[in-house]
């Protein structure tokens, strides 16, 4: 990548194949897998060519009319209320595509249907899948034997929880942060401690971390504020682990989503020393009732992860890990990410264009990636009554304060992923009104 | 089915359907359900009879020649090998009606891909769906929302072992008794307590009870010796728990495959007292790399079990859950049981028809159900070593005494579900040459 300029475009799948005398196909899929990381971008009819970050980012549309397409995509039921977050737009998600890959391995015959209690933390093509994927695209520093197959992130989080927390021991963890998280700890025992973020991430006064026994940080996106850990916070981070010898749990939460520039690698990408545990989840790149989502264990603990695995439920599910194994592999999972994040930078860009144009009195500090926008309020509103009612006109908007144990300032978590832009000029329209009341009053 | 007798024809389908005004599919469902139970039987070119059980048994081929239908099977690669315990037979499994209903489930909209956290314990209609099964099927006394849908029934064990459990307290279960579930404690923290089984069941010395926290038993098809649990010593158990204020823990391990009589409902179908909590998996009825299990929860801990699975993994996957849901609806799932039942009882009988024909030194009191078999070596056998020699033949037969903590009658726990006739024959061939020594010197 270092020899091509941004615009510059890339020789044809054809070319290519013919040159590395590979097959089209593989092309295919290098040239997707590509796009979905952000580097190079599909030209209608001229082929691939190298992204500019801000290029792609300013080049969004933001105009009020729905294209014909949005227009086209039937209302679904089941499909979450505005502006509830967290929810990924599951009608990008080609099933038929996923379907085939799912006959496909099927095919092989009914080794996959039996009882592999040999398997507690995953079929062995899905952990070399994912190590790749993590490798390649959160420069994840991993052997695929150290990668665990779970029931989403959230049984990661459990799994570690009873193993490493003694009860009385301390977890440090942002706050505002990810409740699901602090139930885990909590369930094992552990004393949470609330650590403040501030815009370079999480804060840890160095003298308080030598208690640490865990240490739980969002660093690509923080949940709910959506900073990005700096690289000085996150190597103060890994010296106080190491001082404490204590853990550090990285949720790579919602990392795929960057529009206005390339993904900071992962926290775990820069520790000499082993202490970071890398988890994440397909729960948001493809779709949440798939269940599945994996962890990066340091080589001392992956033999006790998966006796722990085998009590707790024996294995995942093997027909949708052999099919998301395929699908990896194929380069589609880069594809429908591209595809996802082009929609998503879209709707956010849209999003915040009507809120400025309706002159809302909410701010929005970080933006430019992520399925979700935190929103500050000012300083004088409480943002429960808020939320409750932008709940009575229908919208689902939690206040920050619902994620956080200490007082922090008064905010609102928007999801914007899962609607489309006729859904957002409604929320907004919804909004203006039911807040306009607070306008006044703040 | 009180007024009909054993041979009886029933009316055609065509007839039944046409006097009762519903659609044929219906009564073809809900004959294909009784004949699944065994109640009734598909006559070629003359309907369905009712069945005399014992005729049923009395019935079956037990010729050594594999037939053509059996000669066509191919051998699949992942197979396990003869005589493992516990495996399904997945080739008698089609994933094309289980296709069909996933695609038709599918159909209904993207609802099913999306973040629905509010089912931690199952889709509504599973749970309506494996009620009515249960119900029908095993006698248990349930409303829908007391079923809990797991991952499995490890699940379920190890979720009940961490909400009903505190270090110290003692569990009493069956020894020889299932692993899984004596790990499920022990993790908890409990005491486990082996009691005997002899030929009534679990053996429950009044006293000693009285410090049970937690009994668990497999009272239809003891694991792994067979022994289905006798009403008396039901009914003790029952009074015991009551006097106790103990849980039971039901695991309905294998009761869906009686081949010379009608299952015995459950026990919790006995219970006055909400002490008995129910569980069960379609991971030997269906397939085990589907991860689908239930619990049938007394009402009051319906809410901290649900609470539990949600920060232990949020939910089982979705797609698999709808997709059974209408598998059971349909009636396919009867017409599959059915399937295996008359399948799994010939491959037995012709197991047994063998080991007497090769003069094995193996007895088996307890035959005519379940898709394992206990053989009991002569007393001064020693069953690891006996095992070790078959395994160097290329079986894997465990020995009981891998099953026990206490000192146990030596014995091998034979698998005989997932084996065609050749493989069977095979099989015991290779057991006749390797076991040759132990007649020798037993």
């Amino acid at each position: 990548m270092g020899e091509l300029t941004p615009g510059e475009r890339l020789p044809s799948t054809r070319e290519l194949a013919a040159s590395l005398q590979v097959s089209r196909n593989t092309v295919v899929a290098a040239y997707d897998m590509l796009a979905g990381q952000g580097y190079v971008e599909a030209q209608l009819r001229s082929g691939f060519q190298v992204c500019s970050a801000a290029r792609a980012f300013s080049g969004l549309p933001i105009s009020g009319q729905a294209t014909e397409e949005q227009k086209q995509i039937p209302s679904q039921p089941g499909v979450p209320v505005p502006f509830r977050p967290t929810q990924p737009d599951v009608n990008l998600f080609s099933l038929q595509i996923w379907n085939r890959h799912r006959t496909r391995v099927l095919k092989r015959g009914s080794c996959l249907l039996h009882y592999q209690s040999r398997f507690p933390v995953g079929l062995d093509e899905l952990r070399q899948s994912v190590a790749s994927y993590l490798r390649d695209s959160r420069g994840v520093r991993c052997e695929w034997h150290q990668v665990a197959i779970t029931n989403g992130s959230q049984q990661a989080l459990f799994l570690l929880a009873s193993l490493l927390l003694q009860p009385g021991q301390r977890v440090y963890m942002e706050d505002p942060g990810y409740p699901g998280a602090r139930e885990a700890w909590r369930h094992a025992g552990a004393t949470v401690i609330p650590m403040p973020v501030d815009d370079e991430g999480i804060c840890l006064p160095h003298q308080d971390t030598r208690h640490a026994s865990l240490i739980y940080v969002t660093p690509s996106h923080q949940f709910p504020l959506g900073t990005c850990m700096s690289l000085a916070r996150r190597l103060t981070l890994l010296r106080a682990a190491r001082d404490a010898n204590s853990w550090i749990v990285e949720d790579d939460y919602d990392a795929e989503f960057r529009y206005a520039s390339v993904p900071q690698p992962s926290l775990q990408s820069l520790d000499e020393n082993r202490r970071v545990i890398y988890i994440g989840s397909f729960s948001k790149t493809l779709f949440p009732a798939l269940r599945l989502g994996y962890v990066v264990l340091p080589p001392p603990l992956v033999e006790r992860f998966a006796a722990l695995k085998s009590i707790v439920d024996d294995f995942s599910p093997l027909i949708d890990q052999a099919t998301l194994a395929s699908f990896l592999e194929s380069g589609a999972f880069y594809a429908h990410l591209r595809r996802c994040r082009k929609h998503y930078a879209e709707r956010q860009s849209y999003f915040l264009e009507l809120v400025s144009r309706f002159g809302l009195p909410v701010r929005f500090p970080i933006t430019g990636r992520g399925m979700n926008l935190a929103g500050m309020l000012p300083a004088n509103v409480n943002d429960r009554v808020c939320s409750d009612r932008l709940r009575l006109a229908g919208l689902d908007v939690p206040p920050l304060s619902r994620y956080a144990v200490e007082a922090t300032p008064p905010g609102l978590l928007f999801g914007l992923a899962a609607f489309d832009k006729r859904a957002i000029h409604r929320g907004v329209s919804k909004m203006a009104v039911a807040l306009d009341g607070e306008r006044a009053s703040g």
